[in-house]
């Protein structure tokens, strides 16, 4: 890993959803923020997913905000009685939970004579935190500390990210790129990718088998902050795909 | 919760994922391994994913299994420098990581001179671990005490679940029914949703906003081990659909 990376601000998603845990849902917010954090050189290094249980989501709130810089959260900060995250978050900072009366009044004034005893449940946050406001959604998400709580609906999480980005610590953007070949196995090339792995320490390099149109392939990927360095060991990568008799193409296969 | 979904086994999985973490991979596994186990009365209460470095797999790999009656792992078993899940088990368990005899003669068997280096650490496991063979792969996965170590490939992983339903403890399968409706919104609905759960306090009663055609709507979601309560709780969303002007679809919206 590089200096730059290891100074990366780090980060975890803790994602409330008990429609996750039940094969309901497929998550569809993991794999945007990830990409958004990895453009922003933020290092996202763990996501777990909790059920909608008051104890569980307060436990892994104060797990993951004391291990990691930024602690992102999705889901659960609607108007049903499901919805529990704020008051979970509340909880695990030990302050109240109350009205953030700058969010009362603007929900009131949008929605008016809508804006009954649960959409108001939408305005408690813990006491301290800042609204996010965003394009999506009349009803914010709120940051607290280090912690980004956001809604578990994907458009209006996106929104809410694009309204973070702006405030979000920085670090050196993390890129990648990416050789794939058909016919090649793991198991053909493993000795010579870890050769190269250890001409490069700085930087990750993975190995990924995909199957596209009924064919096996495998994917190499370099990651890291040093261009010039994801390049190069690209390069080898390449010549690694060739001297297996097959057709190395840049880049990763389309889905 | 009932009592049969309380005494149902609990569950985590472990995602060894670095391709997760960084956005190049959408997840694929965790609904499938989700409904499966839901299928077979199994309850999933925990998902993590964590980067591919040694410490943090052993880490979670022990938080977990101690914590839950299962624990599954993608992903980490593959033949290459960036496949270290299995000596990472071996570590968590403090038992020597050693060749898998059975396995390496059955590999040698199939590949024949193709079985170089790399392929034999395939055949290295955990000291008491049991290969868990499957129709997808060659190289098993394995078992060891309440662990079970498998791909991450999504159609690898999936032969060896199919491998290891028959062994695998269950409990009274978690059913799930829903209504949804176009037009409908959670602030609308949350008071009578609320008196709903109240009423069947043995059911998980969810509310899932969705946008389809462009058009927003709710669907309503009956979780549990108990149809007939199930069902009528379902018949009682579909009554508050309906009081809403809306009109009541069974079942989930059509992705």
């Amino acid at each position: 890993m590089t200096q730059a990376q290891t100074a990366n601000p780090t980060a975890a998603i803790l994602i409330i959803g008990n429609e996750i845990l039940s094969g309901r849902t497929q998550d569809a917010n993991v794999q945007f923020i990830a990409q958004r954090l990895a453009a922003l050189g933020i290092k996202l290094e763990e996501v777990r997913v909790v059920p909608d249980v008051p104890e569980r989501i307060i436990r892994a709130v104060n797990e993951l905000r004391a291990s990691y810089k930024l602690l992102f959260t999705t889901g659960g900060i609607g108007p049903t009685h499901d919805d529990i995250t704020s008051e979970c978050i509340a909880a695990a900072f030990g302050v109240p939970w109350e009205l953030n009366e700058e969010t009362d009044r603007e929900m009131k004034q949008v929605m008016g004579e809508r804006y009954n005893a649960a959409r108001q449940r939408m305005a408690m946050m813990p006491r301290g935190a800042a609204p996010i406001r965003n394009e999506a959604s009349i009803a914010p998400g709120f940051s607290i500390a280090n912690v980004y709580v956001m809604a578990g609906v994907p458009r209006i999480m996106q929104a809410m990210m694009k309204a973070l980005e702006p405030v979000l610590p920085r670090g050196t953007p993390i890129q990648m790129r990416a050789v794939h070949g058909f016919g090649v196995v793991e198991g053909g090339i493993a000795a010579g990718l870890a050769a190269i792995q250890a001409r490069y320490p700085e930087l990750d390099l993975g190995s990924y088998p995909f199957k596209k149109d009924g064919v096996w392939g495998v994917a190499l990927v370099a990651k890291g902050t040093d261009l010039p360095a994801i390049e190069a060991a690209i390069r080898e990568a390449t010549d690694l795909i060739a001297a297996q008799g097959a057709q190395p193409i840049q880049g990763e296969p389309a889905a």
